[in-house]
């Protein structure tokens, strides 16, 4: 495969040609001017692909675009936050007149449209807020509206969290563009709370499904805030290619470029997701190697970043590296724990706190230090194998309690 | 089955025939007067069983323990809190050292001694604070000293866990007493943090494991308080045969008595735990019925009571049901979760707030002042089967993040 050189851009999902989006506030979270509606249009039909949460418990929106996108095709993705709309009275007849109030404004087919729900459990959602709210919302439509859509699909998110990148198939330039919210409720299992990618890559729905269901294993599946997996979890990419590329459909080079710039986007998502988990003061980053395949790689840094006492003790800059090797110990599957090399690191530095696991003489200042920061790497060599991955998490702290214990109020 | 009586007794594992205990601070703590090392010792040898954690990291003294009960004999268990002799230099050597210490005082064979540990993980654990704690525990042992040794076990458990009962197998009066500790880093699977289970009754120890290993799939096995699951749980159950029953080989009406009687001990230690989880203000308690069978009806209530989300909403008092189907939907298995009813009960009443996996209109404040309560039981319906099942756990405070960010200073 040749190189490939991805360049980071501005403007999130609109960076890609032809998608508009917007954002507003049409009352679902009450009487206040926080965003709550957010639409991404595209001029032209897309290619469409979604991976949803593995919860048994589902959205009633997820059925409705699981049912839409069923033939690969999609034009735009209405989302509220506010209400997940799920265990919710008459949620999917709500999903569908999303769809169709918003197929309507737009001059499309309700077959056509992505509707997402976001927030609290088990509350009825009316339409009447959202037949306020699209009109609204294709007035705002532009260009540039990335941003107001990524602020409108928040829930306790402390943040709006966007990206794009810009990349070269065949001569011709493409790119991919990515909003996502998250918070609480995140141990995402083959999705992530929601995420909507879009790209100008022209790419068979087979292939584009294919990409996203390959990505999400190293992405948005590899992050953990509290080991809930939410109901209403799901991954959307639309793809236009208005960029001009020979489609893609088949492996290959293009293929390639495109999944490596597709995880470009996802992977800094969902780190930024996992930096703004619910009370969260640091991102922690578990990266294992020597594992005996990167699945069980995958297990392992998952199980470190989703320990409550490990990301208690990161809160408390408390290098116990006694909780990394307990929370290896109890990954499920078979493999030896008996030489397992512990580092931990930051931009203070790096210190090796286990070898062979054993404890290794360290400087208890000096790994203070280096757990301050707000970034923190934890670094696992199990020398059994070539198998490595990474999984990103956060601190578990007071905050948490606190939002959680009322989060409804 | 005839009706079996079992009372409630004072003792601890004292309470049964021929059984000394006593607990003392010998300096593994440090400088400080808490008790850190605690000897129980029967009369005479016991038939011995044990569980053990899941973990693939285990602590020194598991190994050493499973190596000496091999052969279904044990007369002494001698338990250190402070250092979990887990990840430690030298740590089998240490066991076997304590075991031979604690023999030569007793006037036992080594083989013959139970030997665990608790505390933290990783650091060195020395041979010369049981060389002084030891002959001290030789000089205190008595059979009022169960309370002295449950203390000696506890690390951040707030208070000392005993009980004890009293029960009859063919005429003869039989009883079963024991002691515990928890606290953090706890999800037993197989075996919990460290339960210490005495009787006078006379077993093989086959039909002792067969009791012992069936018990703790419905008491600490059902027990979470964070999901870590430790390197060092442990469950062992010595039975000295002193009540002077006919000695239980096979199943049979003195068997049932016997487990009825365990499992009394085990589930009110088992509730213990999960109520002194580490900041814990409430025990909650989830029952499962109408799932399709027990084992599911197990994973489910332990799904629910394991939830970050429900754990703190438990704590902010807030009967957000959506955690509890959510909960349930991520638990692992194939079932409906079309028409769960869901119901929050305490001493101050009972409210349903989930009928048909929907919403059911229900008084805010009714169920507020109910979950103010200290003993919280969260009632799932699952509507398609007969099993049911019982599962404790306990809120997530601020005080967990609090003790765990800082635990080792």
């Amino acid at each position: 495969m040749s190189e490939i050189i991805i360049k980071d851009i501005e403007g999130g999902v609109c960076a890609p040609k032809g998608f508009k989006a917007a954002g507003t506030a049409c009352g679902i979270k009450g009487k206040t001017d926080k965003k709550d509606l957010a639409l991404i249009v595209s001029d032209v039909m897309c290619s469409a692909a979604a991976v949803y949460t593995t919860n048994k418990v589902k959205g009633a929106p997820l059925e409705v675009t699981k049912r839409n996108i069923s033939d690969g095709k999609a034009i735009a993705i209405i989302c509220n936050s506010g209400n997940a709309n799920t265990c919710a009275p008459n949620g999917i007849e709500i999903a569908e007149k999303t769809c169709q109030t918003a197929a309507d404004s737009i001059g499309a087919d309700k077959e056509d449209i992505v509707v997402c729900s976001t927030g609290v459990i088990g509350q009825e959602l009316y339409i009447d807020p959202f037949e306020r709210g699209i009109p609204a919302l294709m007035q705002q439509l532009s260009y540039q509206g990335s941003a107001s859509a990524a602020e409108a699909i928040m829930t306790t998110d402390t943040v709006p969290k966007e990206t794009a990148v810009e990349f070269v198939i065949g001569g011709k330039v493409c790119k991919i563009g990515g909003i996502a919210k998250g918070s609480g409720m995140i141990n995402p299992n083959m999705a992530t709370m929601l995420s909507f990618i879009t790209s100008d890559v022209s790419i068979s729905p087979e292939m584009l499904d294919k990409a996203l269901k390959e990505d999400v294993k190293t992405s948005y599946n590899q992050i953990c805030v509290d080991g809930d997996t939410s109901t209403n979890d799901m991954t959307v990419v639309l793809a236009n290619g208005l960029a001009g590329n020979e489609k893609i459909v088949k492996d290959g080079d293009d293929f390639e470029a495109f999944k490596a710039a597709l995880s470009r986007v996802t992977v800094y998502l969902a780190k930024r997701l996992a930096r703004d988990g619910e009370g969260a003061t640091k991102l922690i980053e578990c990266r294992v190697s020597g594992a005996a395949d990167d699945i069980q790689a995958r297990i392992i840094s998952k199980s470190v970043i989703a320990s409550d006492l490990l990301k208690a003790a990161m809160f408390g800059a408390d290098a116990n590296w006694g909780r990394v090797l307990c929370a290896i110990g109890y990954a499920p599957g078979e493999f030896s724990t008996e030489n397992i090399d512990v580092i931990m690191e930051s931009d203070k530095g790096s210190i090796q706190v286990c070898s062979g696991s054993r404890h290794k003489e360290y400087s208890e200042e000096k790994a203070s230090q280096i757990l301050a920061e707000e970034e923190i790497t934890i670094i696992v060599d199990m020398h059994q194998g070539s198998g490595s991955a990474v999984a990103w998490g956060c601190d578990l702290t007071y905050d948490y309690v606190k939002i959680n214990g009322d989060y409804r109020s």
